[in-house]
């Protein structure tokens, strides 16, 4: 006789095509939350998703916020234990478009040069593809046994992409609705295509922009070049000075918080033998511009970064202006670990910059959103459970790794709601989240869901 | 009895009105050269100097090249000598359009803070309303005289603003249509609202730019951060190792063919006592950041610079995107003096950047177009003549000053036709050209029509 697993892992394999169906219905709604000429496409993802939710018999609510909807839908079966499953409906710009082999919001099957069969589009994988692995899961196990293992709550956000800016006001006066055991969250990625990961730590993010405005109009920079300071110049010289030349970052106080992982989560980071080669290889680099005292691992994982994200300044049209411009702006992040506080980091930057601009010229720095860095003990007894159940799904035992991504949300729900975090993805490096032609794996989608079923029933 | 140059004077100041209309048709043409979405206008600029000249009485031919239109017209009554006059038809792009206080192609009058009138367009300054004082000077002598002192060819290209680029092509098999004994450019300052100027010295100019390419995509900075080549950063880095502390310019070579003025020319230029609070106080800037051992007129006049005119790479819309990008670029010129070569510096600045981009990224510099600096004698007798003439309009010694622009064509004038030029303009400082709200003054335009009727009676 066949288990009630078994059997919801047949309905996910007999309804793979439906749940495709579903996720391409989402895939086509362009929800990109940093752009406000996309706000009515963010309130259309949100109410698409609170009706999948009803559908599968969970009370659903669109919440307005300063920003966009947050959707959460609950059963109340009154199960031992509740689970809380976070993603997000928001997705990234599309820029520079002209690099997308097919419309970014018109998703399609593809296929990788090694012969693996993906679904296109943006937010294929990051994150409504990820999303929708557990939603099909709670449907598969719903249709088969007419009930879920554990009950549920689903939050799904829409600011994800932007620093969830009015997610923590949103969580405080929600606590009590949010209450859960675990949270779960499906926002990762897996080792390779055959291990999955169980990720145990994310580094923490603050982004800020900084413009330097020097003459009060643009110049010619015949009549004043050789004499006017030029902001581009200026900007270049303090992106410059915050690396030196072993690639650490040179703004004083940056590594004061900053701690060493114990030896024995180096050592097994050293046996996954991560080489820049492999690593890097793929985008088209051959080596780590990062510290250079460190492994290539500790350097995506566990240490703080600088990065411009973005820069302008000038003129940047076709052909040439002969100016000095008048101002020019960076977009930067700084990733952080361990104990980094971003209100600090950022005012270490503030700081760092003031003695770089030149008394007759002026600069701005944004407010800066941020999160700190989260860790999960390796040896809980939920993530162990998962383990099991991933390893039942994939024929391989689970690695428990860091990311170098941020997901502030695990923060806050332990400072918010006093709840541990599982973080479990299905994500690939080769996904191109954030880039063009982003895209998820079908084995992704399919198994992720497959293993949700597993992984909720043993979580029961 | 009044003599000729007396009735062409009061006929000047008498239409002056209908001289303003006229400026004000040719403003409101958008010739933005560097623009391919603005080629039409710039053939409609063209069509319509071409009828100008026509209406006065020169046979006017617009000529088809490779770019946009020249423009030629010429008198042939066999008088003594011939000038050329060149001008240009084109302007600068218009961005960032939201600091124009009205919009850049609907001229109107304006006023500036101390009280002097002016006329506000993009073009108002450079070149249109430069040109228009010849044109009017001409058709004043025409009305009154009912000829020309001396023989007149006008030549007003369309390509000025992106470097020429299809002049050196026109100019050899139109040498001899193109013949005179003096060319005369409109397309300079004055020293101040009330002295008037001849230029003498021009720097060169090469512009190029330059793309560093890293990664095959757009990285997600979290999970690469740390690792992977940020082009940005490298570009930044390059921007910054130009200059060292002390302002000079640090690519190998680039002073080779520096040659110092002679020691006469640096004590007038001492005496004119340009100062940084004089000089960059009006553009919101308070000291100068040029090479520290040298006069701040030289820094703008006589010594060589490198300059970013723009800059970007990454993302640069509304919000934040967490982004490595893959590329960056600079648009960058430099302006050159004495004896510098443009391809030559252009070559030095190419090993300057290979030195610097890491061996998995790789860089572009696009080709170059470039001019040499130029330089006229000060005792030449036509540059006595026109000095006279402009101190008896103006009622004060002209001065000879040198200009930190570049107009290639002057070289182009003693390369390919033999011809000396003099600069002869009446634009100020506070123009704001290649800027937003670009002005100039109405008395730059009525006294500066009234000075060219003066010259070319001198001349003759």
């Amino acid at each position: 006789m066949m288990t009630a697993v078994d059997q919801a892992l047949q309905a996910v394999d007999s309804g793979l095509d439906v749940s495709l169906e579903r996720l391409f219905a989402f895939l086509r709604i362009p929800s990109i939350s940093t752009d406000p000429a996309h706000k009515a496409a963010c309130h259309d993802a949100a109410a698409w998703a609170a009706s999948q939710l009803a559908a599968l018999g969970l009370t659903a609510q669109v919440h307005e916020t300063a920003g966009h909807p947050v959707v959460v839908g609950r059963t109340d079966t009154g199960a031992a234990r509740r689970v809380l499953f976070y993603g997000h409906y928001d997705v990234q710009p599309v820029d520079p478009l002209n690099l997308w082999q097919t419309p970014p919001f018109e998703p399609r099957f593809g296929e990788t040069a090694d012969g693996r069969r993906t679904i296109v589009a943006r937010g294929a994988a990051d994150d409504k593809g990820q999303v929708l692995t557990f939603l099909e899961a709670l449907r598969a196990m719903k249709a088969t046994s007419g009930r879920l293992p554990v009950d549920v709550t689903v939050m799904l956000e829409g600011e994800e992409e932007c620093g969830s800016p009015s997610l923590p006001a949103f969580l405080a006066p929600h606590a009590g609705e949010l209450k859960a055991d675990i949270a779960l969250v499906c926002d990762t990625g897996m080792w390779d295509p055959a291990t999955p990961s169980i990720t145990t730590s994310l580094r923490g993010i603050v982004h800020t922009e900084l413009t330097i405005h020097g003459a009060n109009r643009d110049l010619h920079s015949g009549l004043y070049g050789g004499a006017a300071a030029n902001p581009v110049h200026i900007l270049s010289r303090i992106i410059a000075d915050v690396h030196d030349a072993e690639g650490r970052v040179t703004i004083p106080g940056f590594y004061d918080d900053v701690r060493e992982p114990p030896a024995e989560v180096r050592a097994r980071w050293a046996e996954l033998g991560l080489t820049a080669d492999g690593f890097l290889g793929p985008v088209g680099l051959a080596r780590s511009v990062g510290e250079n005292a460190r492994m290539l691992i500790e350097q995506i994982q566990s240490r703080p970064t600088f990065e411009v994200n973005g820069m302008y300044g000038g003129y940047t049209g076709a052909g040439s202006k002969t100016i000095i411009p008048s101002r020019a702006t960076a977009k930067i992040s700084f990733r952080l670990v361990a104990d980094q506080d971003p209100a600090r980091i950022r005012d270490a930057f503030v700081a760092f910059v003031a003695a770089r601009v030149p008394p007759d010229c002026t600069f701005e720095v944004s407010k800066g959103e941020g999160s700190r860095a989260f860790l999960v003990p390796p040896d809980s007894p939920d993530l162990v459970k998962a383990s099991a159940a991933l390893e039942a799904e994939w024929g391989v035992k689970p690695v428990t790794i860091g990311s170098g991504g941020s997901i502030p949300i695990v923060g806050q729900f332990k400072a918010l709601l006093g709840l541990d975090t599982l973080l479990i993805g299905f994500g690939l490096d080769d996904d191109r989240v954030h880039a063009p032609n982003e895209k998820y794996d079908l084995t992704s989608f399919h198994k992720g869901t497959r293993s949700w079923v597993r992984i909720l029933d043993a979580l029961a």
